[in-house]
C-alpha cells in the first residue's frame, strides 16, 4: 500500500520548508488538538481517531515517488526534500483514549516533537479526531436514548465514501452500537455483521409470500422479514404470520422478527405486536428502521412504541454535523526552555489556552460521577485533599470541592518516536466508552437542554494567558505605531 | 491492497444466498439509483462517484480470506460460498457521466446483472454516489456564487476521515475549484496542491515580522501572508507591506497577497485594499477564508468585499448535507422478457417508477438551455419535431415544445462485465460539470429559492405505474382478506 503521509494539507510543507531554512528544524514545538464546542447541541464528546492516528505515524514517511512528486511542485529546495527522505516520527504524543468524554478547550491531544514532525502531522490528527469524536459522539447519544435497545449501524450507503463508511462503522461499535451491516468492516474489526433483507428481495419475487418463503428456507435460524414492502399491517404482517406458522414452526424453528422501515412506527409497531402475540410470536423482536436518531427514539419510547431493535443508517454514519477540532501551537521549547505561545483572536473564545498543559478530571468519591475538570500547566501538582474551581469565563465563580479523587486524562502514546501504547480491542473501546458515560451525570448528558460541564483553568494558567494577552497587545500597538509614524 | 469488494451490507450477502437457493442466480434484474430531492434546497444536484464505482467493479472479487469470513458468520451454504468464490461483474451498467446536472426521481445509474451481482453492489454505488455528488454540487454552488474568482477546497482536516478527504477534493475540482490543500489528492489525481502558511507559523517565531520574512526568503516568489494572527490591520498588514518594502522588493519579488481568516472580512478586506494600494501593493490578491460558504461568498459580494481568491474548507468537504441516493429493483428479465417491478410507499413520493428506463434531456435550439427531461421506458422513441411535457405530479399541467434537440443522459459504461467507457480526465469532467452548469437557466441554479425543474414520465411510463399500482393493491388486499379469514 502507498503510505499516505501526503495527506497533509500542502501548507503543513511550504511551512516546514521555512522552518528548515530558519535553521528551526529541531526547535521542539508543542501543539493541543481540542476543539470549541460539543456537536449536537449536547454536553459531552466521546473522543474517537486515536487508532487511525497510531496508524498514520507508524506508517509516517515519504517514498521516492513523493520525494518527486514535492519537487515538481518547484515549493521545496534540494536540501529540504534531502532531510524529507529520511523523515520519520521522533518526537511524543499524549491523548485521550478513544471513547473518553471531553469537553470544550480541553487538549485532547498533545503533540511535543520537532517543528516539521510536528507540523506536518497536524492534518491527519485532525481528520481523525474529527471524524472519530463526530461518530462516537452521536452512537453514544443515541444508544444511550434507546436504554439498552439494541442499535444497529447500517450508514455505509449514506457515508462519506467508503473509507469513510468502514471508519464511522467501528467509531459507531465503539460508541455503543451491537454490529454493523458494513461487512468489510465487520470482517475487519471483528464486530459483528448484521442483516437480513431489503425491500429488493421481496420484490424480486413474484408475490411477498413467496419472498419470505425463499428467505425463511435460507435462513431458517435467523429469518427476520421486512415487512414494509407492500403493506405492513395488510400484507407484511401476515405473510410473516403465515411463514412461522407454515414453515417455520413445522421445520422446529421461529420466527426471529420482523423489521418495519417506513410508516407510522408508533402504530405500526404496537400494532404487529399485536398481531404476533395474537399468533403466538411473542417472542419474534420488532426492528425498527427509517432515518431514526436519538430524538426520534425518545418520543417512540415516550409514545409506547414497541421496539426490541434498531437499525440506524443516516444519523450516525452521516449525521449532519461536524466536529471543529483544531490544532494549535502552544508552545516552543528552546534549549530545554518551554516558552508558551498563544493566538488571539478578535472573538475572545477563539483564543487559545497557552504551554505545555495537562487536563485533570475530579471525581466524586461517593457516586464516581465527574465534578469538574482543571486545564493545568504540565508542571502543576493537584491537591489530594481540596480545590478551588474557577470558572474560566467567569472567574468570581467558584466552588470548592474536598471529597474527591482525581485522574489525568491524556496518557502516553508516543515517547522519543517509540509507540509506548497498546490499542485496546474494539470491544474494550466500546466497554471503556461505556463507562466513561457512566460517570457523566444526567444533567450533562441531557439531549435537549444539557447542563455546561465546568472545564476551568488552574490559577497559574489563567494568570500566563492574561499576562501573554497583554503582551501580544502591547507589541501590536508597536507595530501599527510605527506603521502610523511611516505614513 | 486488499480487494474491497466486501463494501457492501451484509444484507446483500444474505440476499444473494436466497437467490442462489430460489434457484434465481441467472436471472436478470435492473436496479435504478436515483435521489427524491436535491441537497441544499438547491434546484439541480451535480453527479460524482461513477469514477469509484469503476474502480470498485473493476476489482470486484473474493478472495480466500474473504469466504473464510463469510463462512465464518454461518450465514451461508458452501455450494454458495463455492459460487462467490469466482463472482465477478458481469453485467451492464448505464450512468450519467459525473459531472452531469441530475434531477430527483431520474435514474442516474442502472445496473442490468443477474440478481446476485446486481445486488452485490448495491451499497459501493449509493455511497460512491451519494459523495460523489454531494461534494460535487456544493463546489459547484459555491464556486458558481464566486463568479470567476477562484475557490481553493481547504477542508482535509474536516472531512470524514482520510479517504473521505482524499475522495472530496478530487470531487470539489470537478465541481470548479482550482485545486486543493491536500496533498496527497493533488497527487494522486493531477491537481494543483495550494496552501501557504498557518497561524502556527507566525507564533513559531518571536514576532510576526521575523515570521513573514523568513517566509519570504524560503517561497519569494509565492509569498502569500496570512495576516490575522495577532491584529489584522494593526500588525498583520503592516508587517506585509514591509516585508514587501523591505525584502521582497529589493530583491527583484513582489508581494503575492495576503489572507485573511477571521473577523469582519468585508471591512477588513476593503480596509486591507486600501492600505495595501497606498503602499503601491495594488497587485497584492486578498484571500478569504473561514468557513465561506455560497450564502456567505453572495453577501459578501454583494457588500463589496475584495476578494480575489477563496480558501473554502468545512462547506465543501465536510457540508451539513446529505444526498440520500437509493437504488431501487425496476424490473427482472426472465427467458428475454422484462417484466417491470413497483416498490410501493405510504408515503405517495416514495413510490418507485417502474420498468427499464431512459432518460432524456429537451434543450432550447437557440439559447442550448434545458427545456424539461422526461423518463421513457426503454424502448420508446423520443420524436424530433415535436413534444408533449406531462406533469409527473399535476398530470393536467402540459407543455408542448417544438423547437428542441434531446439527448439521452445515460451511456453506456459495462457492458456484459466489460468496460466500455473511458473515464475522461479531472480536467475534462471539470470542463464537462461548466458546460452542464451553463445549460441551466438562472431560476434552476437560483441558490436561495429554485425553479423547480420538470421531469416528467412519458405517457406509457405513468400508465405503467398506474396499473401496477393498482395492481399491488389488489394483490395486499387479497392477503389481508384471506389474513382475517383465518382469525
Amino acid at each position: 500500500m502507498k503510505n499516505n503521509t501526503l495527506m497533509t494539507d500542502f501548507y503543513e510543507l511550504t511551512m516546514a520548508q521555512v522552518y528548515y531554512d530558519a535553521g528551526m528544524k529541531d526547535e521542539m514545538a508543542y501543539f493541543d488538538v481540542f476543539f470549541r464546542t460539543n456537536p449536537f447541541n449536547g454536553g459531552y464528546t466521546m473522543t474517537g481517531g486515536l487508532d487511525e492516528v497510531i496508524k498514520y505515524i507508524e506508517n509516517f514517511h515519504l517514498d521516492e515517488e513523493d520525494i518527486a512528486y514535492l519537487r515538481s511542485t518547484k515549493q521545496f529546495s534540494e536540501d529540504f526534500l534531502n532531510y524529507l527522505k529520511n523523515i520519520q516520527f521522533t518526537g511524543d504524543l499524549y491523548a485521550m483514549p478513544d471513547g473518553t468524554a471531553a469537553f470544550p478547550n480541553e487538549p485532547v491531544m498533545t503533540v511535543r516533537a520537532n517543528m516539521i514532525e510536528a507540523q506536518l502531522l497536524e492534518t491527519y490528527l485532525l481528520t481523525s479526531f474529527n471524524h472519530g469524536s463526530l461518530v462516537t459522539t452521536k452512537a453514544k447519544r443515541i444508544t444511550s436514548t434507546a436504554k439498552g435497545i439494541p442499535v444497529m449501524e447500517f450508514g455505509a450507503r449514506r457515508a462519506r465514501g467508503a473509507g469513510s463508511a468502514i471508519d464511522a462503522s467501528k467509531y459507531a461499535y465503539v460508541g455503543g452500537c451491537v454490529g454493523t451491516s458494513n461487512t468489510i468492516s465487520a470482517q475487519e474489526n471483528g464486530i459483528p455483521a448484521l442483516g437480513t433483507m431489503a425491500h429488493s428481495l421481496v420484490q424480486a419475487f413474484d408475490d411477498e409470500y413467496d419472498a419470505f418463503l425463499a428467505y425463511a428456507k435460507a435462513h431458517p435460524d435467523n429469518c427476520t422479514l421486512l415487512v414494509d414492502t407492500y403493506d405492513t399491517l395488510n400484507s407484511g404482517i401476515p405473510n410473516a404470520i403465515r411463514i412461522a406458522k407454515e414453515y417455520l414452526e413445522p421445520n422446529g424453528y421461529r420466527l426471529k422478527g420482523i423489521r418495519i422501515d417506513s410508516g407510522d412506527l408508533v402504530y405500526l409497531s404496537k400494532a404487529a405486536k399485536e398481531m404476533l402475540t395474537e399468533a403466538g410470536l411473542e417472542d419474534a423482536t420488532i426492528c425498527l428502521s427509517n432515518g431514526l436518531d436519538e430524538y426520534s427514539i425518545g418520543d417512540y419510547l415516550a409514545q409506547g412504541a414497541v421496539i426490541n431493535s434498531i437499525g440506524a443508517g443516516d444519523n450516525i454514519a452521516a449525521s449532519k454535523e461536524r466536529v471543529n477540532g483544531v490544532y494549535k501551537l502552544v508552545a516552543v521549547e528552546k534549549e530545554g526552555v518551554i516558552e508558551p505561545k498563544i493566538k488571539v483572536s478578535g472573538d475572545t473564545v477563539k483564543t487559545t489556552n497557552p504551554g505545555y498543559k495537562k487536563v485533570y478530571r475530579f471525581y466524586d468519591c461517593e457516586s464516581h460521577t465527574v465534578l469538574g475538570d482543571v486545564i493545568t500547566l504540565s508542571d502543576e501538582i493537584i491537591p489530594t485533599d481540596k480545590y478551588t474551581l474557577v470558572s474560566d469565563k467567569d472567574p468570581w465563580k467558584k466552588t470548592t470541592i474536598d471529597d474527591y479523587y482525581v485522574r489525568e486524562l491524556q496518557v502516553p502514546i508516543y515517547q522519543n518516536g517509540k509507540l509506548v501504547y497498546q490499542l485496546p480491542t474494539i470491544q474494550e473501546r466500546q466497554a471503556y466508552c461505556q463507562k466513561e458515560y457512566e460517570t457523566l451525570t444526567e444533567r450533562i448528558t441531557d439531549i435537549n437542554n444539557p447542563h455546561t460541564y465546568y472545564v476551568d483553568l488552574s490559577n497559574r494558567l489563567r494568570e500566563l494567558k492574561q499576562y501573554m494577552l497583554y503582551d501580544v497587545m502591547e507589541q501590536v500597538g508597536k507595530t501599527a505605531k510605527q506603521y502610523r509614524k511611516e505614513r
